[in-house]
């Protein structure tokens, strides 16, 4: 029997806490049915550690997260804590978590499974099929960059800044984390920028070219302006396999593609940080749509990207392929079993809630 | 009889030239049919000016923008020179002359017009009657933003690097055209910022907030990050009226919208510079395509989107409001009557290449 795997469940606010007790049904048919364990710990994020402990992200929460296998992150913020000062926002616990375990390579898959096609704001045959990765740079550019500040300048005026700063080395170990997967693909990467304005951006190709060059000259590597790529992205999305960008691009890029899918309530995405000597590396999985303090507490939320997180976690941090495929397949076939929550639903299909969905994926693992 | 209005025209490079022939004709229409007689120069922009003068922009084309009341501005750059270093790509011309001109905003119209609803990759009946107005920050930001650089750092490491920055006169006087804009449209301002993660955001936030406050309460403002923007856009685009954003928010967005009503090839910008004492102000018209080199000779090009920068120029450089109806109606009409360039071709309608466009929409004028 392996070794328990160590697990951190942060659950967050909103709906974050309802979707993760679904996937607490799948850590259970784990451990029943392929008698793997979890060694599961709870921790606080967001608006509840901010509640609780007066902070996003608690360094109770960090020192908890610095010891796991693993984490499993549900989603923050609410009105609630609209109105805090920006030092103390929801959104800083992921960013802390990003920054300090140093998960510089976010994962953001944006699938269209065929039975949800016609869920899209896309003409269906554009979309159906769709699967292509976006790798997001998470833990430079301007989002951490210094100098940044709001100041008083020389002639009283004032003015708000920030520094767009990338390192070689910044830039070539999340080129490779996109590389890596575009081999296991369709050996295609498509590397985002906007070279003709950002001499970050220049220095963004020219390093991802090197690298090219250097170490995966197998892959097929082209080049595209940001905006030339949203546009894409709206039009023929199909024609992606990985797209590499920066925090900034990717963020709204891979938001842009998430929608495109017409699935939000869908999809995963996994944060991954640098192997260490024994090929230890820290991870953060979290499905990318938000908290919805609309419709929390409400048992209608679609527990489905919490649950594939999961899958993703399976994969990236235990190398369970086998396992992660089982969940991934079982989803599959409650949608084209014709079960919808509120967010994906079609005419035709029976509307349910977050726990007969999160059960019915967990009978179809029991086949 | 009017005096002369004073007009430059830079036709640039691939299609440029072409579809500008087109305009001629609507400009000698309105000279024959409504007296009104520009008085026409024509300059070097892009690689035809790096060709002949060395320069994207050289200073002669910079003294003629200076001295006129508009620049019609066709599209500039092609495979020839991709490979320029970066102070030198045809690209500069563009920016050079926002720049040193003052054109700070830039309007950007994304409309559907209910014929070419099918052309969209978004569903007919989520884009058909889209109009919204994206108002783009076109002289600050991390467009010019200093200090900027690629350099080698004291450990040895290069990085390349970018400023993002924004003064409150800059945030100030865009947030007014756009809020003056939608006060003559349905009234309502989203603008477009990441002021979870980025300073400048915050800071662009307070002083949107503030200018609406004091000047413009009685518009509906709201706030929106900008990957959720991207995801609206491409989800539920008719919910916009008018969006304000940064340079560099608004060039992806801006591009996204016209990727999202599926028309490139119809759609029309205006950049404009702050009015002097006497109310007169520097102004740019271009289409938002851009020299697509791949089709550039062979008279198959859509000349509409540069007849319609034509139109805004009317509008916004002559107060000829009526004149740029009469212009738009022309081609909304050819549009519902069948013709079609290859670029919004549908089966059923006619097929037709640049001239025989341009000449319908003239007889459209005829009538
Ligand atoms: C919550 C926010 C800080 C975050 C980001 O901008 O990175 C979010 O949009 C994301 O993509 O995870
Ligand atoms: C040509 C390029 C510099 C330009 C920009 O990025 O502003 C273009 O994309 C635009 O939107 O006009």
């Amino acid at each position: 029997m392996p070794a328990n795997k160590k697990m951190l469940v942060l659950p967050g606010d909103g709906i974050g806490p309802e979707v993760m007790r679904e996937v607490r049904r799948v850590v259970d048919w784990m451990d029943r049915r392929r008698h793997v364990t979890f060694d599961i710990e709870e921790g606080l994020v967001g608006g509840a550690a901010i509640d609780a402990e007066g902070h996003p992200c608690p360094d109770s929460t960090m020192e908890k997260a610095q010891r796991t296998d693993a984490i499993l992150f549900g989603s923050v913020g609410g009105p609630k804590w609209d109105r805090l000062p920006f030092e103390n926002r929801p959104e800083l616990g992921i960013l802390r978590l990003r920054k300090d375990l140093g998960l510089f390579a976010n994962l953001r898959p944006a699938i269209v499974w065929s039975p949800l096609a016609q869920a899209s704001s896309l003409k269906a045959d554009l979309v159906d099929g769709l699967d292509l990765m976006i790798v997001r740079e998470s833990t430079g550019g301007i989002y951490f960059g210094e100098p940044r500040g709001i100041e008083t300048m020389a002639n009283g005026m004032r003015r708000g800044f920030d520094t767009e700063s990338y390192t070689e080395e910044e830039i070539a170990r999340v080129a490779r984390v996109g590389f890596e997967l575009a081999r296991k693909r369709s050996n295609r990467l498509t590397s985002v920028e906007k070279a003709n304005v950002m001499q970050s951006g220049r220095f963004w190709r020219e390093i991802v070219t090197q690298v090219h060059k250097a170490e995966f000259a197998d892959v097929e590597l082209s080049h595209m302006y940001a905006d030339n790529c949203a546009m894409q992205l709206a039009s023929r999305p199909k024609q992606f396999d990985v797209i590499l960008a920066s925090n900034l691009f990717g963020d709204v890029l891979s938001d842009l593609a998430a929608a495109v899918t017409g699935s939000l309530g869908m999809l995963p995405s996994a944060t991954l940080g640098a192997p260490d000597a024994d090929g230890r590396r820290h991870a953060l999985y979290e499905p990318i749509h938000g908290s919805a303090p609309d419709i929390a507490g409400k048992g209608i939320a679609n527990p489905c990207a919490q649950i594939l997180s999961f899958a993703m976690l399976l994969r990236w941090s235990f190398g369970m392929e086998e396992d992660a495929r089982l969940v991934e397949n079982a989803v599959e076939k409650v949608l084209a079993g014709g079960l919808r929550t509120a967010d994906i639903m079609v005419p035709g299909a029976a509307r349910v809630g977050t726990s007969v969905m999160g059960e019915a994926v967990v009978r179809e693992l029991d086949k």
